[in-house]
């Protein structure tokens, strides 16, 4: 299998070329970087200056145009940038996955949330949304995968099994969600410097991030899926029209990778830990990188960080009929780099979890 | 001014120190804890290394038995030890401020949520609840008070002016709290090990947290005087028999210092963050340490490490109808030693800030 | 007393601010900055939102052309800038304290070290090194003081009394130093980005850094001093003509603050660690911010991190014959604006350690 | 291959488990804890709570009085435990790496740098130092394994070229020696609580370090061999009867992992940085976990977490006449468990890289 990675050089793409590194049944044969054209990824990233991958050359964008034989195409590129490309890449028959924000979302709402236009583009039509929870047939056959944002991944897969249950009211769903800096990226900046994050934590795009449209449309098509199921089950039920609605609050932590989200929602009815939990476990009990931990075992972000995980923790405050969800991610990790290499197994006919069953960086 | 003061080693402790030394009004006369008695203060913490209170020796507690001459006495000692020396020196007409639980709660309450049993006391009955900016008047004559927990004092701060102008579903409050290490005290384990706290967040006590009780307490007391002056101001309004509830997440950060809190409360009525932001405004106008931040300044928890500052931001989300309080102190500051220093100045009918206008650790 | 700061943004003007703050008997009159000129100080420094400090407004530094009835004016600039502003305030009277390297090397070494030229500058011949414990009676009468270096200030406290008292070979001095970020400056760079520095170390300018001069030129007049001073008293002594030459190592820590210095010395002579303890608390007896800790007793960054102080503890080891000096000091404080501030103390004939006086930030 | 581990709950141990996990031609069998025995892997290390090795359950260690079928078993205990088990087990056949310094040094050097007495043991004689780089075709053979301390492995790879190639004064080495926390272990004291590590840095054992002489040693152990073997080649050289001594200082980063090891030596020649750089070059040419970075390039800890990598860098400072080499490894990859599988694979006969060619935690 061949494999072109664009934008290597910030950390999602960093974290990308680290689990590629370990394949074998990979061959990343192309980098991309118009900055970096003609330099060793090695010289750049000294992390691979021991491995076969640092020994690779960036090679210009302009190449992208004439590329062949390739059987997917990472694009870790900066927000609008993916859609110059991809249309190019799809047309000449090969298949991409999108980490950026570009394919996501419909273009009125990204214009919207995003705060600046996209071109049009046809492929948007096709592009399926990256999370193997909710759309892994979908995936298997995809042309063009949006890999979903780090936050939005954390916050769906906290979510989904209570929406699609039907349990909580989903109009007033509360994500109270912290990421540590690398989330930020690498362009160095005022929010990004040492001195100004360390011994801190701060709110920020408050009421505004842009993860948010993503999640409410991602948790809306599970409810839509799940009783649409259930009809067909012949499993009689009432109709909401009420739309899915999160405040999500971004918050940014000393630390260099991984979410930590709690998630608040009211419950309709009353019910245990345990049932809840029994819910949870249902629901992700077949998937390999969700984890639903014991009752009273809790998420600690670093058993996350450097995997592919999700680890879920879910208790029910019965004084204020509020079920809690806690779970955490490697933002380059399931947040990006561990879901594309995982939407690229799927995509490629490969056992889900090559590559992927790592050990936390404890 | 003579102060005398117990438990000196701990974290909070520790911090009443650094803020009494910068005094010259008050004088530190006596210094407590059995384990070092004899040995000087300075050689304990060396932070103390180049100041007179370094020089102090640290005295048995039994000496409390005799104490006199002392307008208060400062009792920094383990949850139940408070029980054991604050009944002796009132009943010698010595003042109190103890920074336990022991007088916070309701005997039944403690012992619901502390797990323990205090020994019974006829002056918890007398007990002030140290939160000035609701109990002002009652600290300036108390003779013993209960100052208020680090979690509680923030989120009660955040909560109270929504609370109180009777403005959201005060049945259903979500509390998102964020610690520093310090808060976990200074006893080496585990769970305040370096290596286990560095990279990585985790929630702990979920649902069960002992601040709960003491926030309901107090954000129910708020709503009660509110009603009541309402109604002597012949403002008619609707008894609500509803308790308060609060669910509460308290989560443990990779810093030493500084809470963060962020409270989600559904609003009844629509409104903007402009007039909710009014509401915190004018609630806190002449509150020396509670700073009501601009629309669009979102608090960060190093503008408030080392100072006695509450600082606060709010937001409505109209998409949910909810209403976001952040707000920072200091677990130390404003959460335990700059708030007794506070309730210190109020009890001898000094300035309310004397010696508390500080710089952050920036 | 009136002060003028210009550049009160970057770490060592904002650290001045702080500093000056705690001051009733300095008024601060003036705050200098094109960049913001017009806004107030406050908004820019949310530190000093709640202070009087933070009302003040900057103003451009054209205006430092006409500055009249300003006692002292501290210039803390980049490199290079002072050069423009001293000879001019110099010239009307005013007397400058300079936080930069302009004014501390002879021009020619400035060149070689700094890699590039300043312009030339008659009032350069009359400043004086700002360490006080050197040269403590030509600051009370400076008209221009060129304030040490961070790692200059922390290294030569460390080897003075070791070069003074001609105990050590001082061809071959190795200075081992490690600072906090805050070093770096306040421009957000890769260097300084959150991500690149937490959970590493690494060296920088190796045999390069700028310091290493400044150092040499401060400990070779120091030896001279000493002996031309005990040549007086008629003690003969052996001349050497020998150059102090220190090796210097730099490395970042992923601290805010703080400077940790492990200086090596060859002993000429054998001598106990009691004996070489000796020699240090002999020559820093009388110094206010110099403590030489109890032997055994390590210094700690953290209990000079927020203060003037500087902390010493020396070791002989008696198998290399090798004395080893361990220095802390805060790269803000005692190497910037802690330092200012003595030496503006000196200025004026105030007792030198008015306001200086602070805990450290444990 | 069958494989036994003895202390797998200490950081070291845990380590070891992570690399074994990602092997498929090691079947881990056995995993000793008295105070565990019988609990799962994954309940105690929830960092291997996916993983086939968390299935495992702890057994007691009286089971290694019977252990057979078993290649190789792997002793991470505290300092004194080895010597209760490594002869036992021996004398069944079973080989032994040891992580302690039970075997390390002769027994009189144990006991006067250890502070205690090790019980004698006539297997002792039979111990190898697990260092490849110097040791690697007795460690082939060897029974028993004693792998290197983790300082002691960053020091001597760094300094082994240069004593080797008799170019400095071997008798007054200095090592400035910095360590992440969990080289302190995973016992919680106050030196390793979170508040009092953050944000400082301070030297420890001053002068006392227990890794002094095992450095010693094996820079004298390399000197002696390189003469036999310059000898054996008729090249003449003179004779030192000079004793290698070492000034180690240690110091604790706020950081989890790493060392970072700046030595310094004294030049006996003039010689440019270019040329020391070819000596390390050609030393390390053929060592697969030694990586001598080009000139310029300076060494980061972040870039060998993980790894069991060991990267240096060199400098020649003319103005002293010092070589500086700077050295970083991972205190738990190559200063103990990754050292610990390399040695192994020798042991087994397996290409020395098997399992160990891993991406740093960048």
């Amino acid at each position: 299998m061949r494999i072109a990675l664009v934008g290597a050089t910030g950390y999602g793409g960093s974290e990308a070329l680290r689990l590629l590194r370990a394949r074998t049944d990979i061959e990343l044969v192309w980098v991309g970087s118009d900055r970096l054209a003609g330099r060793k990824v090695g010289d750049e990233l000294p992390q691979f200056g021991t491995s076969h991958i640092g020994e690779l050359r960036f090679s210009p964008l302009a190449e992208l145009r004439l590329m062949q034989d390739i059987d997917i195409v990472l694009l870790a590129l900066p927000h609008g940038e993916a859609r110059i490309w991809a249309p190019q890449l799809l047309a000449r028959g090969l298949r991409v996955i999108d980490f950026s924000g570009d394919y996501r979302l419909p273009d009125a709402m990204y214009a919207q949330w995003y705060g600046k236009e996209l071109p049009e583009d046809r492929v948007a039509q096709s592009a399926v949304y990256g999370l193997p929870e909710l759309y892994r047939e979908e995936i298997r056959t995809a042309s063009l995968v949006a890999n979903p944002g780090c936050y939005a991944t954390c916050a769906e897969l906290a979510l989904l099994p209570l929406v699609e249950a039907g349990l909580v009211d989903d109009s007033r769903l509360v994500i109270d969600a912290k990421s540590g800096v690398s989330g930020a990226g690498k362009a160095p900046s005022s929010g990004t410097h040492f001195v100004e994050v360390q011994e801190s934590v701060r709110a920020y795009k408050v009421g505004a991030h842009q993860h948010t449209p993503e999640i409410e449309q991602v948790l809306a098509d599970g409810r839509r899926r799940r009783r649409g199921q259930r009809a067909n089950e012949g499993v009689g039920e009432e109709i909401t029209t009420r739309e899915v609605r999160v405040m999500l609050t971004t918050q940014l932590l000393p630390i260099k990778r991984g979410i930590y989200v709690t998630a608040y929602a009211s419950l309709g009815t009353t019910m245990s830990g345990q049932e809840l939990q029994e819910v949870y476990r249902e629901r992700y009990d077949r998937e390999p990188f969700v984890q639903v931990l014991q009752p009273g075992v809790i998420p600690e972000i670093r058993y996350t960080v450097g995997t592919n995980l999700c680890q879920i923790g879910v208790h029910v405050d019965q004084r204020t009929q509020t079920a809690l969800v806690m779970a955490t991610i490697d933002n380059l990790g399931k947040g990006a780099a561990g879901q594309a290499l995982q939407n690229l197994n799927l995509m490629m006919g490969l056992p889900e979890d090559t590559g992927l069953r790592i050990e936390p960086w404890v």
